[in-house]
């Protein structure tokens, strides 16, 4: 037997008791004539107290252990003199009385320690190193028990988890797939699923009433730092339901999430903000909602005033910075390089300061007297003390713009505290978008997204301002999910397709078994996918999703680790039918 | 609102109230002046009543409802006057008041009903419509439950669900790897996992301590009724233990399943069985233990009588059928014609019958006085009434032969009750296996398999007499599942890799990265992986796996629901750096 306890279960109470326990050295220091071990496993740490003069043999022993070296050491429990309060086994120490070195260890390449001397790159060629850390460990710990308490809400509403094939076929539409060359079927591939949308509409017209299901889901799309190829959905479809039904199951699976994970009671309704409000006061479709700072829109009171960049411009748009009138020459031009920054493109910044005394100074003077800028600060419901910043351009350019100005300045002000939840629904998106390179419109959405109904007039005429039954969940600026009600008429699917460009044969081809599904009964069904990481990284309070995968992938998406991914033999390729082109120099 | 309340969950109770339900249109009939219509969603069943008399408009409705329709009926509870006692809302029906179409349908192509006239082609092109039989579905719920049970007891012992990555690493040990093309990473491929097992042992490394996983795993096999190229497996690993442990543990989940899945209690220890006294007396590394039938080794005492056919033979064994005397000519006939079938092999079959009378018909008569037989019936423990029957041969090729005769004779007297079930452990697998065409070893499970400590000695001597620490759970002849203690030291890995044949530089190249992350301290730790979907159609009773996934595919590796695979287009192959070889005709 390898260990009677762990290293984090030992108390005063167990005092006297013999016991053996198994890990890893976490350190070992030798202090006067005595020796001490702190091992650790998952479960906590234990100090274990070698002494030369009593067991000599055994100290010497102890003192050639080496950082990480895997032991199981037996020993008796004593009461510890200077008690250390921050570990709960701290009351306690064990008289060693044998070791065994189970496995050695050569010197990590970084410490193994919260505070780690390991850089970025390291830890994930390192990563089973790098997940000996506590506090990486503890990130997919919580990541597992929020699947446990995900799986028991919904396997308490009836959801059936039903797993849908991962070989599945390739689609044109959306992103990028990611193929696997079939080897009994020779020039045919397989597609891995980018969700399992299709399948779970399958099921509801199977009957099965209400899916659920936590799934790797792929997508070949360039990578940033939030996204990885591979990816994990908590993906749910219920038939017989309208959307407020969905949004309440999911938004009660939410607070129950946060109740039970974090402690957090979120015991009030989360807002709805129509996609059109969400742009006007925010300039995004997932706002941070844990500060204020709306977009003022001063297109009309600014114009007129013989300033050319004001006057021709389509939309000028204002965001308030409480208390920020002091700001210095320095700050200013700092904001103005932020918003010039290639990422966000902006052309230039205005700000007006609206001084405690009352006054104003503003980038501006020259075109705009102190009564017009008052006008400006009353719009924007300033006080004195406050700065307004100001940018200007074509509507939908400037729109996402003064967003980062706004989320710059939300961090500036300290507005945006990982430990506040502002979860609010984002409703009523558009149903299609308008591919300007193309010259055709795209599912906003998915295909399968069902129009609302008031608009469905509007859909042979003015298709772009159909509004969708979809819906996005957003906790603190961060997509959560987001889903639809889908259309479940053969007929109003045709149309779709058609208005997205399909032939009827593209639609037959790629969408037929799903269409001619619709034809033997389909359920009015609608559903949503939470991203499980970034849940996960929310819950964790942490940026990158990188944190809560246990074996992440970077930005190319390489897994350095194991090095993958990787050539493989031509004999391979060959039963594959396969043959690589002539590779381009990048 | 679409369902005040379901299908399933009326009763005599809610008599009076009024109520929507939605569902699919099961049967409509008329008789006299009512129309009854039965409908159905996957709670239950519930009928309905229109009266062409008192609301002769909406009966007139009702008769136009084809089967499959999906409408929502409002209407008021009565009692029923005829009963129906087999469906638990049979006490009460619903007088219609409103019908609202949701979806109509065409004819579908088979009945929606347990007993089907679709045949099985045609089911799995409309999966969709065969997952809406409650017997298919119901296997589906069932697997549901398992999964949340499976987790329950797992979670409850500390184990962390941990997700690995899909896109992995290809190796060419094991079975065929599906790969997929690398666009970032042009001319490098990823390969889909066989299962998770490098990273499984990385997170021992790691200090997890206790890992599980349920989790889709994929091997380019040609398939049979019982393979699928992607399958699930409930994969687990533990650090500091022994073989007994892993046993323990996982012996205690099976019981906890078929209790609360089967109500059926295995109260006793699963008996526990070597490799190779399943093979001698199974000729099987998965018997089937809910019958005896023995082999019986009749080589010794079966020799030196001039028939050249045994006396030539290496191995000579027969299995006793209880009470089989009375086979007739033909029966014998067919015994013979199955063990010659060419998937068998066997070139003929002795029979003995040790008559009620005492007296002995044998098919060797011409060689083997009565005398002789009585020795071999006594050998068999065979009493008047039985029939011995024997094969002759190699003994490699003769041991499998007669378990499939075993098996067949095991149906024949019905001993194969899908309701009994009887598990146990095969322990000491054979370490390495010796592969004759290639003149080398293979690993027998893989190639991290611990050796057992008794054998080390004879791994230069003799390897192919080495045991392994390796066991498989076996119920009722079905490979449930199958683990082993793995090598935690980087030297006896590395020996071990120079057994299998691989140099230096391959078993870096492919698993540098495990043997370096044990140089860091690796923990002893061992696992095992059941396969979810045999253990699931294992519960359901059924013989195929195909009938517990949702969306199997069929034995040339094609969904024909979707019709996949496919081709992609030559773009996509372009974009991935890929041509088609010409593709040979097959």
């Amino acid at each position: 037997m390898y260990r009677t306890h762990t290293c984090g279960e030992l108390r005063i109470q167990n005092i006297k008791e013999t016991v053996t326990l198994s890990g890893w050295v976490q350190k070992a220091r030798d202090l006067g004539g005595m020796t001490f071990v702190d091992l650790r496993d998952r479960y906590g740490i234990t100090q274990f107290v070698f002494d030369m003069e009593t067991n000599p043999e055994l100290c010497a022993q102890a003192r050639k252990l080496g950082r990480e070296f895997v032991v199981a050491i037996t020993g008796t429990i004593h009461e510890r003199q200077s008690k250390n309060s921050k570990i709960p086994t701290g009351d306690i120490e064990i008289i060693a009385e044998k070791i065994e070195v189970l496995s050695k260890s050569v010197t990590p390449p970084f410490t193994i320690e919260d505070n780690t001397d390991g850089g970025d790159e390291l830890r994930m060629k390192y990563r089973y190193l790098d997940l000996r850390r506590s506090c990486v460990r503890e990130n997919l710990v919580l990541r597992h028990k929020m699947g446990i308490e995900i799986r028991n809400f919904l396997d308490q509403l009836d959801f059936i988890e039903t797993e849908t094939p991962v070989l599945i076929k390739s689609t044109p539409e959306g992103a990028r797939d990611f193929i696997v060359p079939s080897r009994m079927n020779p020039g045919e591939f397989y597609a891995l699923p980018q969700s399992p949308q299709v399948f779970k509409q399958l099921l509801m017209i199977s009957g099965f009433d209400r899916y659920y299901q936590i799934v790797k889901c792929f997508r070949d799309e360039d990578l940033r730092a939030d996204r990885q190829p591979e990816f994990t959905q908590i993906d749910c479809e219920m038939a017989f339901v309208e959307q407020d039904d969905i949004l309440n199951t999911f938004e009660n699976l939410t607070k129950h999430l946060f109740k039970k994970l974090k402690n957090v009671e979120l015991n009030f309704d989360f807002p709805k903000l129509d996609y059109a409000d969400a742009m006007t006061y925010y300039g995004n479709d997932k706002p941070d909602t844990r500060f204020e700072m709306k977009f003022v829109d001063l297109s009309v009171i600014a114009k007129g005033n013989d300033f050319k960049v004001f006057d021709e411009a389509e939309y000028i748009g204002a965001i308030c910075a409480t208390g920020c009138a002091n700001y210095t020459r320095k700050q200013l031009d700092q904001l103005t390089d932020f918003v010039k920054k290639p990422q966000i493109g902006a052309k230039g910044l205005v700000y007006v300061k609206y001084n405690e005394d009352g006054s104003f100074k503003s980038s501006v003077d020259k075109f705009y007297s102190t009564e017009h800028l008052q006008k400006w600060a009353e719009a924007c419901n300033a006080k004195p003390g406050d700065l307004l910043l100001v940018l200007v351009g074509d509507r939908n350019t400037t729109l996402p713009q003064l967003s980062e100005l706004r989320l710059e300045m939300g961090s500036q002000l300290g507005l945006r505290d990982n430990e506040k939840f502002s979860p609010l629904w984002v409703v009523d998106f558009p149903l299609l978008e308008w591919d300007g390179d193309n010259k055709r419109f795209h599912a906003m959405h998915h295909p399968f997204t069902s129009p609302k109904k008031d608009d469905l007039h509007l859909l042979n005429t003015d298709p772009g301002a159909v509004r969708a039954n979809a819906y996005d969940l957003v906790i603190n600026g961060v997509e959560i999910g987001g889903g639809s009600i889908r259309i479940h008429d053969t007929e109003l699917q045709a149309q779709m397709f058609k208005h997205l460009g399909f032939t009827d044969e593209e639609a037959q081809e790629q969408f037929g078994f799903l269409m001619n599904a619709f034809k033997y009964g389909a359920p009015p069904h609608g559903g949503i996918a939470f991203g499980f990481d970034r849940l996960a990284s929310l819950f964790a309070g942490i940026e990158s999703i990188r944190d809560v995968i246990a074996f992440p992938k970077n930005n190319s998406g390489r897994d350095v680790m194991i090095d993958s991914p990787s050539t493989v033999s031509d004999a391979q390729l060959v039963e594959l039918n396969l043959a690589l082109r002539e590779i381009k120099k990048k």
